[in-house]
């Protein structure tokens, strides 16, 4: 049995990696992993990802200092995700929010999802960190 | 703003897509949604993801009858990644599971995640259903 790094994005093969916070069961962020990041991420007990953006692996945290502590590792049926139960210092967003899932979508609405107005979203969660401050 | 699709997995543009219930928080799996799935999962509201295996879009449960209600759903901070909080008929994964994530993996242990042994896993939650009977 072994870990399914499946799917390519850009030609770096991933899995997905879910951070969880530990405690509370809030969902904080998603990303991926490469082979690497996982292996760093077992060894170190501190979340490491790959950046499809920057094309590179990167310690969460590495500039804001909001590292994630491993808990526990959960590895779903087809072995190509992950969820990662942390103890996440600070705020796990970049933009200042302990989430990365700070916005609402309002099912109410008709909505265009390439065109979202201001009232097809709303803000539900309190940002705690001036992103100012950290980067 | 729009719901940014930027990754392309075998040349189609997804977003990531967690299914978490929406009473418990637990999360019962993770998968991905082409534009059109999104918009299907808005409009009828169930939940519809794209199969990367299968190069297809489909109705979670339209199998197994263990369809996805959506309650709410939240977008992240780039956009490219949605939380859809459900009302889960029956159980989440197709191994009968309630939910897909339900082996832990040992962090005590060296592991080698390229070939797991048996005491680096560890099932930790219940069948609720035969495989068999539902596909």
């Amino acid at each position: 049995m072994k870990i399914n790094f499946r799917h390519e994005i850009d030609g770096e093969k991933i899995i997905t990696a879910i951070a969880q916070d530990y405690k509370t069961n809030e969902i904080l962020m998603v990303a991926n992993m490469n082979k690497l990041a996982l292996e760093k991420t077992l060894k170190t007990k501190k979340v490491h990802y790959w950046s499809t953006s920057r094309k590179k692996q990167w310690l969460k945290g590495e500039s804001s200092g909001h590292i994630q502590k491993v808990k526990y590792i959960y590895v779903d049926c087809d072995m190509d995700a992950v969820i990662i139960k942390v103890e996440q210092s600070g705020v796990a967003c970049h933009e200042g929010y302990k989430t990365c899932f700070f916005r609402k979508i309002n099912l109410n609405n008709n909505i265009n999802i390439e065109d979202l107005k201001e009232e097809d979203i709303e803000i539900v969660d309190e940002r705690l960190v001036n992103p100012d401050d950290i980067y």
